[in-house]
């Protein structure tokens, strides 16, 4: 089978699912995490397979680590199933109900997106979560995960294709993509493809995003800041650089810069400096703070790294104007933090970022679906359309108008005895 | 001046487009209609020349009537001012408020989505609708007009700058591209601009959806269909047929192919050949269509053919679901109706048609934005994300997350005794 074939087959079953109840796409989800448990033992063993293979190979430790799946990970995944199961059916939903005329009713529903294809890192649970979070949606999903989890991808694809199939989901609602050149056929395949979301490094999303016509969500890097205000408390400001910078550095939202009001600069600097390195932090200033800390000197290029490490770059800002510059040009509009006693000064900080989480007195950190109570993470994107920063299930959504009416012609509302409309809001759901 | 360097200036102006408040915008609006009829007479003297040249060029009658730039027309482009001030301002509207946490409060607020690049075709009202909506939303724009209304655009745009810049706007913030390579140089900028909407013929669109990875709203075909049920009234479904084909023949949501229950064809098909007939209507059937009455045989290209004329396919399905994978091979997403007198079928209808608007009993020339009451309309869209249909002012809008905190780290929400999140509706907006 082509990829083609795969996505026009995935296309076709899309329809059937955006037409599913909540109840069968429940039952559905329930399956899955039967077939989960009944078949721990085939899961277990190819991805044991898997790992063999990647020790063969010197995979690092936490690559290793992330694609194991074990009894543990499958019990995990199956709680995640649990919950998604418990929350809303987020398909027709009713966003807007106005009354055109009499018996002219119009309806803003929320619908399935329709085919999502999915790029994503070498740890198998993420096949089994998108999976899930597609069909909760009522939507059709190409996946394509890590090539050292080629094993263990094949195995969850087939139990939980097998599982839905016998709670009446349409055949081939989910595809498997097995190699690199799968992944650059599906990017051409924008015919059947209505939107891609890809997981990985910043290269990598960055080279997804580059390469296709298909609307993509997600972010390729994440370097936020936090700026100090002339108003800041001080303790506070530097508790959240250090909870920002050190709570899981690894993290897309973990704070990369650190910009300091100048007038408050002489006094903050010693102490952050000293707080920072009793966490193993490697400080890298400009000119300015050069001139108040010991501390390396940063090239243009540390304004513009997402280190995921324990490094911080810090600027010293002539004003909050020249913060926010450094911001809008450098940042990749992900999460940035003012500290300030000032709330004027925190709402115009909000107001001139151009990023998608702006943060008043918190860390970084807090930028996360599961923070953000949403029950599910899609992802976290940079987007300027349809869905930005952290991304739950409605980011797996669009929406369709219906208008329902009796027999209303146009030729009615134009002319000399034109009718005209009444856009009365109706008050009640679609159905 | 580069079109980079004019979508980088475009950029640095949309941060500061984003933060004006109502009262400056509205003012600013209101500065367009005072200079619009103050320079009256260099812009209708602008426009001669303009219609002079494309007299000299031999342009079609309706081309001529849509370049028309005259006092009547500069009057109906302030009238829509006007009433675009009267809109409320899309900017900073709350869509959600959750406490987290005591004290740690987030906020989902509307806000622009940054630069706009529009491309339309040669009607000057274009440019001042298109540049006060953009304005209106707190976007930026980069517009580029049909090239036979270029002397025109020019005076317009530096009239509408000149305006605004009166009025406090950012410097920069509506520039004017002037031929067809600096569009091919815009597409390329996905760092400066957020999203392109173009307008014009269905292989213009097409050509920069295909050659653009800057997120594109719109739409290419408008390929509309009327499936008669055989539950359907019999006057009724002609009588939509009629008006959904000849009440504006030229129009994307003009009815393309009409589709009719087997059961129900023998006696359907030919008082709808009559009364289409009566309107001077060609009628292309399908094999099946063609042995019940007298008309031309329809080919595959017909079914995917947006006639924009007085002309009409019509195919006899033999089922619901058989007109439905008609509508969802051949159909583009706009606009496709159902007519039946049984409300569950409409409803399956509804969920099963691949469509931005699905329509029960009524004609599919009432998918529009005017109709449906949206305000001001931006355009139609048949993408499966971010905006579908008739978009409206919201269509030019995305939002931030605002987390508002008293120094609170996510350390505390980690490990032994984590602190766990309340998750609470607030039930008040963002202030």
């Amino acid at each position: 089978m082509t990829i083609q074939d795969l996505a026009s087959g995935c296309k076709k079953a899309a329809i059937f699912m955006a037409a599913l109840s909540a109840d069968v796409k429940n039952k559905a989800l329930s399956e899955i995490v039967a077939a989960l448990y009944n078949h721990q033992d085939i899961i277990i063993k190819a991805n044991q397979k898997d790992l063999e293979q990647a020790r063969g190979e010197n995979l690092d430790p936490p690559l290793l680590k992330r694609l194991k799946f074990d009894a543990d990970k499958i019990k995990e995944a199956c709680q995640g199933l649990e919950s998604l199961i418990a929350l809303e059916d987020p398909v027709n939903d009713t966003q807007k109900a106005l009354e055109l005329d009499t018996g002219l009713e119009l309806y803003k529903v929320s619908r399935p997106i329709g085919v999502i294809g999915v790029i994503f890192e070498s740890r198998p649970d993420a096949l089994v979560q998108i999976a899930s979070l597609c069909l909760k949606s009522g939507n059709a999903v190409l996946l394509k995960g890590g090539s050292e989890a080629a094993g263990t991808n094949a195995v969850l694809a087939r139990i939980i294709s097998d599982a839905t199939m016998a709670a009446q989901l349409p055949l081939g609602w989910l595809g498997l993509l097995e190699t690199r050149e799968d992944v650059a056929d599906m990017l051409c395949l924008d015919h059947y493809i209505d939107l891609i979301i890809p997981r990985g490094s910043n290269a990598f999303v960055r080279h997804i995003m580059d390469n296709t016509v298909i609307p993509v969500l997600g972010h390729a890097d994440g370097i936020c800041h936090l700026y100090i205000d002339k108003f800041a408390d001080h303790d506070m400001a530097i508790e959240l650089a250090v909870d920002g910078k050190c709570q899981y550095v690894a993290v897309c939202n973990a704070t990369e810069t650190i910009l300091v009001h100048e007038i408050v600069a002489s006094q903050i600097l010693p102490p952050l400096k000293a707080a920072l390195e009793k966490q193993n932090v490697e400080i890298r200033g400009c000119k300015k703070a050069c001139g108040l800390i010991d501390v390396k000197q940063a090239t243009k290029e540390d304004w513009q790294t997402e280190y995921l490490d324990y490094i911080v770059s810090i600027k010293v800002a002539a004003s909050m104007s020249e913060a926010l510059e450094h911001i809008n040009t450098y940042g990749s509009g992900h999460t940035d933090v003012i500290v300030t006693n000032q709330k004027e000064r925190a709402v115009s900080f909000m107001d001139l970022a151009d990023t998608a989480d702006a943060f008043w007195n918190c860390s970084s950190r807090f930028s996360d679906g599961f923070r953000f109570g949403l029950g599910a993470e899609v992802g976290i994107s940079t987007n300027k359309i349809h869905a930005r920063g952290p991304v739950g299930l409605e980011g797996l959504m669009i929406y369709q108008w219906r208008l329902m009416g009796k027999g209303h012609k146009v030729a009615d509302y134009a002319g000399q005895n034109a009718r005209s409309f009444s856009h009365k809001p109706l008050g009640k759901p679609f159905q």
